[in-house]
């Protein structure tokens, strides 16, 4: 019994070994309570924050100011995470006090520069699934994404300045979002007024994401997005039933391709 | 001083005690060492672990065999990101032990179903990102988006398996990617066969992502990523020197857009 007699387990220890009494109970209660068999990743796995990750009510006019700051600290996807999770850091404190911000640096222009997901989108996601479960992130994620194809957008207007030309994308990525603003404004797609442009983007982003997780906190979502009518079409051939080579998706088909028969 | 003499401080509130003397030094310690008057979020401010995260070199054949069963669980950003964060929770221990891999299952099938980015690439982009500063996450991240494009795939057999018929995206988006995919090996997009392609997917950009995450820690890493020649074409046009409505992204322009002059 020697060895089993550590420092540290209390008094439930003994109570238990009183319980199970003897060798046995005594060779197992040991190995449980020294604990230096484990390794360092096992002895911590307790660390784990739950998930999904506590939510609580925040202001949309607060998260909508942080966020196009946050845009000029580092971009889009960075900009909407910050925002929302910045404030939760605030009103919860753990386990929001653990997660870096700058590991979202990288949705910026669409994947460093790529032009594909517009990082403000990939913002909304990442923190929509972080405080939700299947099905909400799913239900709250699909209308952010829907309502951004079809806003017209930047909305947002920081205090003491002007409203700038707005644009709709009808798409999630971001080059033809970009790209749509830059030819409705006569605004160059590189110049300071486009990366203003995304900073309020990314202020009408964080506030659409919070509307939603406020409404779903507080049981009232509904979901309002409809995708283009078009897309039926083009799967009614190219869907499951038929030639089985497009997935459902929700991108509107005739941006990049030409309708046909 | 008695409401300064509270418990805990030790030796060294002693010692300083001593040093500063009085009424204003005992003051000054008391407000300091009770901390009562901090809001839970200040308090906890020294929990955030700080900014790249610690990289220890990784085996590729693991994170890929982690990479295939983890999309079976939650998808393709799910399952890069979890293949690599549980390796590196198993080698490095906290604070990979505090973050949620459940955060990343938003990003399937291109943002819940919507078909825009590939979410094998979100989830290499989120973990180089969350262990590399500028310019290394943004480097690596070009390079396993750029790869992904060119790139023969699913390469990965998992053991007792046949290969796969394979096919090049040309693009990071996850539409263009399965429906070439789809097209090359006449299986279906909705199919049992397109979700275990795009789970050996997730292995192969896991893989690359540890690959080039263990040659950017060797000091070997050499960018070797070129854009389609025609998008310098393209922007002579539509770049910033003329009509500026294209930002100078690197998706390759005629997947969706006809050649014109």
């Amino acid at each position: 019994m020697a060895q089993s007699e550590g420092r540290g387990a209390g008094v439930s220890r003994r109570d238990l070994l009183a319980t199970t009494g003897g060798f046995a109970g005594g060779f197992v209660l040991g190995a449980l309570f020294a604990g230096k068999g484990l390794p360092p990743s096992r002895a911590a796995a307790g660390d784990v924050p739950e998930w999904p990750w506590p939510y609580t009510k925040l202001d949309p006019d607060a998260v909508a100011v942080k966020a196009h700051q946050a845009f000029y600290e580092g971009g889009c996807h960075y900009a909407v995470a910050k925002a929302v999770l910045s404030e939760l850091r605030e009103k919860v404190g753990y386990p929001y006090t653990v997660l870096p911000y700058d590991m979202f640096r990288y949705g910026e222009g669409g994947v460093v520069g790529w032009g594909s997901l517009c990082g403000a989108l990939n913002g909304a996601g990442v923190v929509i699934n972080l405080v939700s479960a299947k099905p909400a992130y799913q239900q709250l994620t699909n209308e952010v994404v829907g309502w951004y194809t079809q806003a017209e957008i930047p909305h947002y207007v920081p205090q003491g300045k002007e409203p700038m030309p707005t644009s709709v994308a009808g798409s999630p990525l971001c080059h033809v979002s970009v790209s749509k603003w830059a030819t409705a404004s006569g605004m160059g797609a590189e110049s300071k007024e486009r990366a203003e442009r995304c900073a309020r983007l990314c202020a009408d982003v964080a506030r659409r994401t919070v509307e939603l997780l406020n409404s779903k906190q507080d049981g009232t979502f509904k979901a309002a997005f409809t995708p283009a009518a078009g897309i039926k079409d083009c799967l009614s051939c190219h869907g499951k039933e038929d030639l089985n080579n497009v997935r459902e998706i929700k991108m509107n088909c005739i941006q990049c391709h030409e309708p046909h028969t």
